[in-house]
């Protein structure tokens, strides 16, 4: 919601990323999309409207970085576009992203493949998590257990069992990335984020609110699972009301740590016991050094590295996915683990809005 | 709204209907429909969820047909689904189609293709109509003008001259089909429609009440132009709560046929001179005997015909023409005439969503 990313990839062997960008959300609009996210009721012509005015940003940014990286349109296969999640309800069967596909063909004219999450929630999934299938293709390793761990807003893992077997994937969210701690920073700091942890570092942790927190039956839920941000909406923040400022950063960034760790209990043990564990991070909860070193501290017998020491820009890896989830579609390429997701069976997920 | 329309049909050199299928849409589910349609603010939650409750029904209307007419599911290349307009609002470059397609493929197997109207729009158009190309393609003809006329809730005409080429095409909106005689029936006569036009045959036209109604803008304005339900809610039928029951769905039905008949001042006269005009009639007012009478006696010169003389069944005519959009966006054919819907440029229009 802060911002667009763009990246600009080449598909050969392993992925690799030609450039990086970044757009940012103009203020009236992200101010309409967070209202979305966490309001019961909305306007209808609004809500409509937004899918195209969020359409024409993805333009400009596409644009935007075409421009910088000096690539004629012509050259681009297709454009992977997740979209801004507004609702993503799997117990009601309903996922919605806004930003229209068909919009932003129109206006590139570039092909573009979107909507890669409402099949798997029509057959009874949850329409997530979708990045499992790239982490299997690109980061598994024939000699160590890997969990790829991506902190964004929510916090997920890809678990993949050394010399892994596609069924044998298993991922999910662990759930608040820097959901909780962005929001809080903005409020008592008016920053949009903790940066590299600085301000958790200062203050004091307290350990009783975040035992009670993680008592939430989520937590503890076997895989498959998923959440939207709806669980974690103003309401949530009021846990850390009680607490002085830099506390309740402490407190929040601990929560992430905290359910990210506790997240191994649900992984198959004795796998864990057969091969060395790499954690492989990626995503903005990176640059929080306090995050990682609590990670790290919870997780001792764990070796924690980032993607981009396996050649993929952490800040760019979700971004990078999605792109090649576009690919898969025009190859015909299934994405999608169904036993990640609990969907009833395989399909190709996405849908293609031609741009030539 | 009322229910969900299925055609099977093949195309070769003329379009033909294999079999047409009709299945009900739940009361409730209409309800729901309905409201949004009317309603300004609505809750987000049940309408991401009544996305898939309408896909999940699209599914078993497609199942009913298939079934009915015995052809298995791969026997079918695709499915061109246009979806129920919750909002159509070109001014604010927005328009959506509730029933996900993405779920329609996950719950058939079948490819489906649809979001026909977002990227006209995008590009400045109207995203309507879209009939016209297949009118164009099907029914112009060397020696004869036709008015290929569709009456459905909203009434359109598609404007071929004799031996026309592509620009020379003209589309839009007369407005009012059956959206005001239906809800006033419903609400007098508790009928979903004046069965034959039988109820306005013994009305009197209030000829006051249809000037004055003629005066508003949209009727004289000049094409491309494309209008939505919005125009003609529950605020419009009062203009005809003065009048006993009779009378109003009679002054109704005149309000549609001569907006219907008044379309052909906005077309050029020169050509209606130079050749016989036909109209090709189609949609549900087809049956509306009394309406079809007026609309020959407003237009004394023009020779009135139903589709269905034509090899295309009048109810079917619609559901038809998306199925040959689906198969026009898997050919790369053009089915979009940016000079009918007012967009910058011609783009191949629909999203797919690959069933196997």
């Amino acid at each position: 919601m802060d911002g667009i990313d763009v990246v600009i990839a080449r598909f050969d062997k392993f992925p690799e990323v030609v450039s990086e960008y970044s757009y940012p959300i103009y203020p009236d609009l992200k101010k309409i999309l967070s209202g979305l996210a966490i309001t019961k009721e909305v306007d209808l012509d609004s809500l409509v409207s937004s899918h195209f005015v969020l359409a024409s940003e993805y333009a400009k940014a596409v644009s935007g970085a075409l421009k910088r990286a000096k690539i004629p349109a012509k050259k681009i296969r297709a454009i992977g576009l997740h979209g801004q999640t507004i609702r993503h309800i799997p117990k009601l069967q309903a996922t919605f992203q806004l930003g229209s596909g068909a919009a932003l063909t129109a206006l590139t004219g570039i092909d573009v493949v979107n909507d890669f999450r409402s099949g798997d929630m029509a057959l009874g999934g949850e329409g997530a998590p979708l990045v499992p299938m790239f982490d299997f293709r690109y980061l598994r390793s024939k000699k160590k257990n890997r969990i790829v761990l991506n902190i964004g807003g929510i916090a997920n893992i890809t678990f993949l069992p050394a010399n892994c077997r596609e069924k044998e994937v298993m991922a999910f969210d662990t759930v608040p990335g820097n959901m909780i701690i962005d929001p809080l920073v903005e409020k008592y700091f008016d920053k949009p984020y903790d940066k590299e942890g600085k301000i958790a570092k200062k203050g004091k942790i307290d350990e009783k609110i975040v035992r009670k927190l993680l008592l939430s039956k989520y937590f503890h839920q076997r895989p498959p699972k998923s959440t939207g941000r709806e669980m974690f909406g103003r309401e949530y923040l009021k846990n850390f009301i009680s607490l002085r400022p830099e506390n309740a950063i402490a407190t929040a960034t601990e929560l992430s740590a905290r359910s990210i760790a506790n997240a191994f209990d649900l992984l198959p043990q004795k796998t864990l016991r057969l091969h060395p564990t790499q954690i492989i991070a990626s995503g903005g909860g990176v640059k929080n050094n306090f995050l990682c070193l609590r990670i790290k501290e919870l997780l001792p017998d764990v070796e924690f590295k980032t993607s981009d020491e396996f050649g993929i820009p952490s800040q760019a890896k979700e971004a990078l996915a999605f792109a090649w989830f576009a690919k898969a579609f025009l190859d015909d390429e299934y994405i999608h683990l169904p036993k990640t997701t609990g969907a009833s069976k395989k399909i190709i997920v996405g849908s293609l809005s031609k741009g030539k």
